[in-house]
């Protein structure tokens, strides 16, 4: 846990320059705008550790599977959102020497990410190595307003010195991923053009072996701007062109106390947008709109935008600064993850803020991202979400049938870019199957909160006939037990592999038969079901009811409990507090000790009662929460905030409180030392949840919506914006009470 | 499955060149004595598909994992047997043009190995692509007396011409292995010498990073003498280097009709055996001998060594040639690839024959090879195998408390070279922990088998101590079962991983406890245990007695079988014989659907009760084999040996037929396609187990040896011969019944 970013309501402020936590800080102030992002490394070079990072929604490369020992069905590659071209990069040579902040003495520094306005600035000033004493400014954004286009103003006021900078402003597409599987580069340039102060760069994505795999080209322009004292200066200047490379350099001379400012206009296009062809001339208009709107404009049309975001989704805490801090920065980074203007974009786990795990789209979509998304934007924007799946129905019928499936059975990939799996690991690969479940039951989940049924006749009821066929087809019937069983998953807790009957897995497929045979009722009354679905009513439907009424789940009688899967109990039952010398177990333990234990990385058999609340008592649910959360170790992001809101619904405000805590400030205190790979974006999504569902009570059934607050005692009051069937609300809870307010 | 080797009773034949069977050939041909091997490749330059390999025993490289996912406590590296200096290479050059096979014309072509005197053979006529009409001869082999030592004799005849050969007879040591993990090579060139018609080449296993790994120096001798119809020939010749290469080319005019031979006395060293400064030195003197010694007097001294080995492992099948040829095939290469002499050495899974697995040691050795050896070879040999486990004991320590494992509780890598593990995948490294019962067992069979019960209180005592220190900790108490469990675990049917009470593993872990509890007291009377073992006699015995008495055994009442693990009646129970379009499964089918399956790779509940016969009747042996043989799909080499003992057991001689077919002729009818990878060295051990424990029924109990044969249906009758404590033992079984001679 670190402690040196400073608690502020809207700014994440690094004050003082922490270069061993520089990877981290660079991931924290990462910006974004839902077509692009980067994260917040610094614009002149830097000969420190730094992961200079920038990323072109839905532009990935298929990197080659990496496997220690190969199983039959393992995808071919891991598709990755890869690192594209550099575009805020500037090159300072001051009287010959590089000004590179690891060879300066720091004098003053402050990095902040303001994110009421979604800006990265940073004011410091520096002595260097021959004694010169300048300040730098900087502020950059990739803006709301503008998708395609971001902006840098940079400036440099030289303190006791004059002398003469050599500035080049570049894009560098010579860039590789950091996790790359082999070592490859995955770019190889097309076209280079630079015309007096613009310079376009276009690459293309390099051919790959596999068959139907997209390659994509992307351009960035930028155009430069030069300021002294804030008058436009025109200067000596030279191109500069490199392998995948170009840039101009200024000669510019300092004056003691005047301030130099750069300002880039950059736009970065992709063929998923553009005809590859025209992506050139595209991007000279639109980047001769964008400089000629310049920086204040862009600056003012970008900050209204996010205004407009958070008049939709603001939280606000009294009382408690970390935690205000901390519940914004959630709401921030998920807003610059995902616009849902685009169905064919999802939400990676590290959005545009690193590398790792690579791939945009895991079941946290579905399981955390839409309850935020619901409430908080408009209703597009989760029925793109929704409509990302349906798109890949195809491909996750093919993914079944790899794996020996029939009849249009569909799994959905674990992890995915274009529908194709990309995770090799057998335990979860073809064992985690619940994430079928939690597609369909985000199916419910919007039609539940929107009333927009009609979804079911076009996109939902095809994606959930062929989940039922999948798991209709991955149950068999046990002639010992009398009873359909699923053997050989992974359920969410992933300390278990390889288990028979995770009794959420079973509670999952048996709620998406029932619900997709509701659906069809629905859909068979509201215009009838599509003819290509091949659907055999008779036979489909009477094995479906069979498999529900059949449907087998381990229960422990004596503690009237669920069991997470057949054999639990023959587990050791001991409490996280019991080994906590022992903790985190997934860096301790080694992988047998923790799957023979019985502790618990996320929430399983309570992720299931989360999901299908009204099915269980109150009591059940306190019995079940009782045995499972003193074994749960929360080693994953996403389990906490399910804990939380659980704890709330039993009036357990203090543990909901100590759960929380644990989810808010994740990233920000760097808990699980890991930051510096990239924020955790979905786990966001359930610290919004842990507020909103935990704390605040929201409900929705049967077309209302209800509140049922809570507050922390560490608060004083808070308030919460939801938007519901076309209203947006306020609820502000205190001491006192609560209350909902249309606006 | 292949058909292209002629059936021979002590040969392996190639009747005409199949360029696309050429590595499987190369497999099948490989030499060895023990201390070193290579593979049937050509002398001469060959452009083809070939793989080249020549390994010494007891030198290996620390090739860095390679892994997709990693877990906590995987090994950094996996210890290979890497290929060594090629030392039979030759470069031919007749008339300015390569002899290169891949190029040529093939006349005839006869490649035979030799398995009664331990020579690989070659006659083969061509026809160059200049019209050249040549006939090649060459004999070589890896001297049985002299084990350092390999001859090579080659020779060409032109039939049609008269010209001339440049002649290259070399050392190459710029090799590398086709598994590497990383496209590393493994060697750095310590030093290298030619001194007239000889040359010296040594070099040195690079530098890993890892600690405490040994670096091996090698170095490589050759004496090369000229013949001219069969008179030594003085020609002109220059030294030749390279990289890691050391030659001397020959410029020999070649006459009509009249054979021009090389010999090349070759020595290859290790620093395994003599100090690395002095090696060269030793090399000299070595070579000096050999090459005084010459071509016919080594053959002599080398045919004898066979001689004495056959005499007393012969087996004679009369009626099948092809089993014949099948049985000897088998005990060939298992005399070739460990001879016993020295107990750092064990036996890989492809010996010398090529480098698929890497590690030289598996589970395999101790409840395959060692029956084998017990029952051929002098005791020495086998208890070489058992000191091999002593003396990595620590490490086994050391690998279990890397697992948590305390108290000098040992866990026996599932793969190694030096003691430590070198396998990464979960389920096996961490799971498949069966095999810690197999070494156990192995110092009962020992012990049993040669009677030598001093050995328990020098070495076997201490092994069977950690073990059941292993056991004793791994097995948890159920509360809900009230009984001792186990849970996690790999048995030796791989098609199941993480299941919980293996039956196998659970009985092993039994049996362990009981023999050690048996052995302690033994020792205590004879000689006292030894104190740096620590034993907590009263707690320690009270804790194990609990465990033994109290263990949890899966079993199915209405049967009357015992279950393979827990749940196992779950799963739809199918007999191998309904999927038959589906086989091989491990190439058919995801991984997720085998595990699911009941079908099993090898014998597991059967493999303990073959281990353990005495424990159980006829007719619970009838059940089970039932129950389980028709489900099981022998997709592990080492699985039909055992149905075939267990069938000749039950006197089902058709199903005992049927299996052993499967087993004998794997690699020379390479019926799993992998013959090219190398031999499955270890599998080779259950074959003769078949032949000896199956059909020839043979037992030792409380010190007597009895037989109890029958006769397969294809066949007139067999012999075979077994020494059992210092007496030679030949049994022969016809129709007629059956005989055991002394000799």
């Amino acid at each position: 846990m670190k402690n040196y970013i400073k608690h502020d309501p809207w700014c994440i402020i690094e004050e003082g320059f922490h270069p061993e936590f520089n990877e981290v800080t660079e991931s924290l102030m990462s910006l974004g705008n839902g077509r692009m992002g980067q994260r917040g490394s610094f614009e002149e070079t830097y000969s420190g550790a730094s992961l200079q990072g920038n990323y072109i929604a839905g532009v990935w490369f298929p990197d080659k599977t990496k496997v220690g020992w190969w199983k039959n069905g393992y995808p071919n590659y891991f598709a990755k959102v890869i690192n594209a071209i550099n575009w805020n990069g500037l090159s300072i040579q001051i009287d010959g020497i590089e000004l590179d902040l690891a060879t300066c003495e720091i004098i003053s520094f402050w990095r902040t990410l303001n994110m009421k306005d979604g800006t990265l600035k940073r004011v410091c000033t520096v002595k260097m190595e021959n004694g010169h004493e300048l300040t730098i400014e900087s502020v950059r954004f990739c803006s709301m307003s503008h998708d395609e286009a971001a902006v840098l103003s940079y400036s440099i006021t030289p303190l006791n010195f004059a002398g003469t900078a050599k500035i080049t402003a570049f894009l560098d597409g010579d860039v590789s991923n950091k996790d790359s599987n082999h070592g490859e580069k995955f770019w190889e340039e097309v076209d280079k053009e630079i015309v007096g102060t613009e310079a376009y760069l276009t690459l293309k994505t390099k051919e790959s072996p596999w068959e139907n795999v997209p390659r994509f080209t992307i351009t960035s322009g930028m155009h430069v701007k030069l300021f002294k004292a804030e008058k436009v200066q025109e200067v000596q200047s030279l191109p500069v062109r490199g392998d995948k490379y170009v840039g101009r350099t200024f000669e510019v001379d300092l004056t003691t106390n005047i301030k130099t400012t750069v300002q880039k206009y950059v736009c970065n296009l992709s063929s998923e947008n553009h005809a590859p062809e025209s992506q050139v001339a595209v991007a000279k208009k639109y980047l001769n709109e964008i400089a000629h709107l310049g920086f204040e404009v862009l600056l003012g049309d970008h900050k209204k935008a996010w205004e407009e975001k958070w008049n939709h989704n603001d939280i606000k805490i009294n009382g408690d600064i970390a935690a205000q801090q901390g519940i914004r920065f959630n709401i921030f980074h998920l807003e610059q993850t995902y616009t849902g203007k685009d169905a064919r974009l999802n939400i990676g786990p590290k959005g545009f803020t690193g590398e790792k795990y690579g791939g945009v789209t895991y079941w946290d979509t579905e399981a955390y991202c839409i309850p935020f998304y619901l409430a908080t934007a408009p209703e597009e924007v989760s029925k793109n979400l929704l409509v990302y799946r349906h798109n890949q129905l195809q491909k996750a019928i093919e993914n079944a049938s790899i794996l020996g499936f029939n009849n249009g059975a569909a799994l959905y990939p674990m992890v995915t870019m274009n529908g194709e799996e990309c995770h090799n690991e057998w335990e979860i690969t073809f064992e985690e199957i619940h994430r079928n479940g939690a597609i369909a039951y985000a199916i419910y989940d919007y039609i539940n909160y929107t009333g927009d049924k009609s979804y079911l006749k076009d996109y939902g009821l095809d994606v959930l006939i062929g989940i039922s066929r999948f798991w209709a087809q991955r149950v068999n019937w046990s002639e010992d037990k009398k009873k359909y069983v699923m053997l050989g998953v992974t359920g969410p807790n992933e300390y278990e592999n390889n288990v028979n009957n995770n009794w959420y897995t079973n509670y999952m497929a048996q709620w998406t038969l029932k619900y997709t045979l509701e659906a069809l009722a629905y859909v068979k009354e509201n215009g009838g079901v599509k003819a290509e679905l091949n659907f055999d009513e008779a036979a489909e439907t009477k094995h479906w009811q069979d498999i529900i009424e059949k449907m087998y789940f381990p229960y422990d009688a004596g503690r009237q409990v669920f069991l997470q899967q057949d054999g639990f109990l023959d587990k050791e039952l001991l409490a996280a507090t019991d080994i906590e010398e022992h903790r985190p177990i997934n860096q301790k333990w080694s992988w047998d000790r923790i799957l023979r234990s019985c502790f618990i990385k996320q929430a399983d058999v309570l992720q299931g009662m989360y999901f299908h609340e009204d099915d269980f008592s109150k009591e059940e649910l306190e019995r079940n929460f009782d045995f499972y959360e003193p074994m749960t170790v929360h080693e994953s992001s996403l389990s906490p905030c399910v804990h939380t809101i659980l704890a709330c619904k039993l009036g357990r405000i203090e543990k909901a409180d100590e759960m929380y805590v644990r989810t808010a400030r994740l990233d920000l205190d760097d808990y699980n030392n890991d930051t510096e790979d990239g924020l955790h974006i979905t786990s966001m999504a359930g610290t919004w949840m842990a507020v909103v569902k935990g704390f605040g009570g929201m409900r929705v059934k049967d077309g209302e919506l209800s509140f049922n607050p809570v507050l922390p005692g560490s608060w004083e009051s808070y308030s919460f914006r939801v938007g519901f069937q076309g209203v947006l609300k306020e609820v502000t809870v205190n001491k006192d009470g609560y209350e909902v307010k249309d606006l």
